[in-house]
């Protein structure tokens, strides 16, 4: 008999007797048996049929109203629903509303918004232009034969543990690798001191997870490494800066900010400075460990750039001088080996290397084992001393070749530092270029820099660059020194008419 | 002259000139030029002889007694302090209070104790001991060659990409190939609604980071994965289970809790869950979805174990039923090819995908580059379709096996679901035997279990435990049982002075 509702409910199911009732209409709408137009019986009736109470019926009235199959008229009864305003057949809910993605998110996620990190990675991958924005090594002239032969080693003497999960402090052989390479850094450590990380920037992001509130101060200098100003306000930290001068931060002024504003934590990167590529004398590393003691301000010493040194041994790390476990030290294999392995490390006091070793372990339970596996074994066979020593000498031959090119082309007004170490030139502008004028402009030439105003916390920098002399060959260094003096003269001429006169009579002092 | 006070001061010099005198003098006495016991002069005698004002002497002076070098006695003037109360001659700085470290972690930093999730990962490079514990693939008939093979090739082509820093959203060709994975199981997606994750816990991290408040509740089954309890727990999120029965989730359970306390998020496993193995049915997905779409509440569906089905095809994803993307979806190939490699994926509306982007950039820039590029050759040359087609017919011997021994030697009240995928054995121990007392009994015999009791949010779960299947060779399998089953019976005869019977009689029934 066509259009007869036959449905049945189970007392024993652990499905609410409404939810049944509700389910099986469904069931015979969408199989098309009850045809839209059919009338449902009046609530009263169908629970007298089934047996239960009226309220129940009710409730699955109310349940297939709200999923659209049905509709009430005062005087006709209940009604099945056309077709058309019915969803569709697998999930029917027709006036679903779309989620407002943003209305979800928490109120930090507004701050992790930065355009500029993310094109300079993106940039990379790209053989489109000539980037002197990331810091990258130069990877053409780097031991990719070595790794590949010690991973063929690992897999045929089937080190199956290289492939496996492993513990969230990291593989200890490494761990015990790095505690002893650490001596030639003057830092006496153990492996328990050591947290391998999935790249240093995993260090600033779980330093903020297990330190900072909303609300909290961090000190930084200005400028500084734009991805950690990013992490310590996605933590919703107040990050203040101090400026620095030719001898780094202006401990001299920090001491007032510090019993000012009492801060957290102090992020330094005290030698070749990324962008400013100058050190904190030996003396300013005095102060600020002095100023860390008298305040019991923990500092977090970031070293990536530490074994590129191209003008004698750099200074003593902070951690070196550090006699009473203030100081927090990070570095990384990113800009000495492969920065697509993402490996780097953590010393710390055991205390809160077991912290941060909690923290990851929730984050992404452990860095990569396979490369932990590789690097160890690179390492062990003497292959990153060797590379050091090689690259020291190429990359400050690059840094020179990047200078002489500055020299032959770049208009009046353009500044640059030489830095004794590190990755870049920090580099002063000619008065009415700004650096996102210059971005624009070199864009059509297919080369592109990190414009200074991404390294200040509050606005500044905007006639800065900075430019990376390590990754690309002198040849390229050249051509894409060329295009950004071109760019530079072109906007000059513009604005004045007069593009100015290049080269030799440039300057060359130190800036920050 | 012995004894005698030389110093000067610059006054073009940036360095404040009262630091100047201190510094001045801190280097005579570290130097021993001047000796303890030394009467410095007098303030106003020394601002005389240098020209300064009286008040930079009194500055340079109190910093030095500071740092513990003086002191003053009325009477007798300042003196030169004895060398035993001075400190090292690196950082003279005596009396220094050592930083307490848990004083300065924020709040939250107390929830992510996880000693269970440790002590799993740690147990996995022991080869001291059975563990069943870590929900781990069977490496050793794992494709490694294959991986070796492919390295080699990139190195060889001269690939440098594949070493390098990379796009924060991962590969594109492997976001690609993984768009048209999703096909197979039912999800229509593009590359663009793809991040690669550094495995599929960053993007429980990464969710929690974009998405919780303090305060905020989320939901989930009860059992469930742990750390995922753990990491809702670090966010400050409020986590509230549902009860399961062998059709998964009870979502008639669930409308009240949302409509209570309007969840932030809806956490489930619904495809052979981890721990229970139970799969939602696909009458409950629809519910699911439903009460999603009323209540606007977003599901993250985690699903690590859909391709290891071993009796007949899982049902649909959530992500698959789901017409109004309300679904977050999570997967990893830890389970399916190597854990060590450290990759995952997330599958989500654009707009989430850009806003997780932006926070995995400030957590680890990308997932390693040199991983993604192995892995998106391996699986373009066809290696995981194969390599899933062999395992599921592995996995499903190795839990026969399991339940096979288990059959053999357990005790009376041992009882075990048969999952039709995944991992896991979910098991209730005899009355009297409790997680935590077996686990000490066959740490005793070298064997281990994750205890139940880590899979439940507030309680629960005492008798219970979980047993991956499929890590090892059947033998090992057999050993680790009969290891467990020992530990057991010595736990029982303890109490009861009786063994109890073991073996056939015992039942096999759907557990939760």
């Amino acid at each position: 008999m066509k259009n007869v509702m036959r449905i049945s409910v189970n007392r024993n199911s652990k499905i609410p007797v409404y939810l049944q009732i509700r389910n099986e209409i469904r069931e015979l709408i969408l199989s098309k048996v009850l045809e839209p137009g059919f009338r449902l019986p009046p609530e009263r009736k169908l629970a007298l049929t089934l047996g239960v109470n009226r309220s129940t019926v009710v409730n699955a009235y109310r349940e297939l109203e709200a999923d659209g199959f049905i509709e009430s008229h005062v005087g006709r009864g209940t009604i099945i629903k056309p077709l058309s305003s019915q969803e569709n057949t697998r999930t029917p809910f027709p006036d679903v509303q779309p989620l407002v993605w943003k209305d979800f998110y928490n109120r930090l996620s507004a701050q992790m918004y930065n355009p500029i990190l993310n094109s300079v990675l993106e940039q990379i991958v790209s053989e489109e232009i000539i980037s002197f924005a990331a810091g990258v090594p130069a990877y053409v002239s780097y031991p990719a034969q070595a790794f590949e032969r010690i991973f063929s080693e690992l897999m045929q003497n089937d080190q199956w543990h290289a492939l496996e999960y492993s513990a969230t402090a990291g593989h200890y052989p490494l761990r015990e690798y790095l505690s002893k390479f650490m001596r030639s850094r003057g830092i006496q450590t153990k492996p328990e001191n050591i947290l391998i990380l999935s790249g240093s920037q995993q260090g600033l992001d779980l330093v903020a997870k297990v330190f900072l509130e909303p609300g909290d101060t961090v000190v930084v200098e200005e400028p500084t490494y734009l991805g950690a100003i990013s992490v310590f306000q996605a933590a919703g930290a107040r990050v203040l800066s101090i400026p620095m001068d030719e001898e780094g931060m202006r401990t001299d002024m920090l001491e007032q900010v510090i019993s000012h504003h009492r801060p957290k934590l102090i992020y330094t990167l005290p030698t070749f400075q990324n962008p400013s590529g100058i050190s904190l004398s030996p003396e300013r590393r005095h102060a600020l460990l002095q100023l860390a003691y008298r305040y019991h301000v923990p500092i977090l010493e970031d070293d990536p750039y530490g074994e590129l040194y191209y003008e004698g041994e750099p200074p003593l790390p902070l951690k070196a001088m550090d006699r009473h476990d203030h100081v927090l030290y990070l570095s990384t294999f990113s800009k000495i080996l492969f920065p697509g392995l993402r490996l780097g490390w953590c010393v710390a006091p055991s205390a809160v290397i077991e912290q941060l070793t909690l923290a990851k372990q929730l984050v992404d339970l452990h860095a990569g084992t396979t490369a932990q596996w590789v690097m160890d074994r690179f390492c062990r066979q003497g292959l990153l001393e060797r590379h050091l020593a090689q690259v020291r000498k190429d990359y400050a031959q690059k840094r020179n070749t990047m200078i002489e090119a500055l020299e032959a082309c770049a208009p009046p007004g353009f500044v640059w530092n030489v830095p004794k170490g590190g990755f870049y030139l920090w580099c002063q502008l000619p008065v009415g270029v700004t650096a996102t004028s210059l971005l624009n402009k070199a864009s059509e030439k297919r080369v592109a820099f990190l414009p200074g105003n991404a390294c200040y916390v509050g606005g500044g920098g905007t006639d800065r660059i900075r430019l990376c002399f390590s990754r690309y060959t002198e040849e390229t260094i050249r051509e894409g020194i060329k295009r950004i003096c071109m760019a530079m003269k072109e906007i000059m001429v513009k604005q004045t008419g007069l593009e100015g006169k290049s080269g030799k009579e440039q300057g060359i002092k130190p800036i920050v």
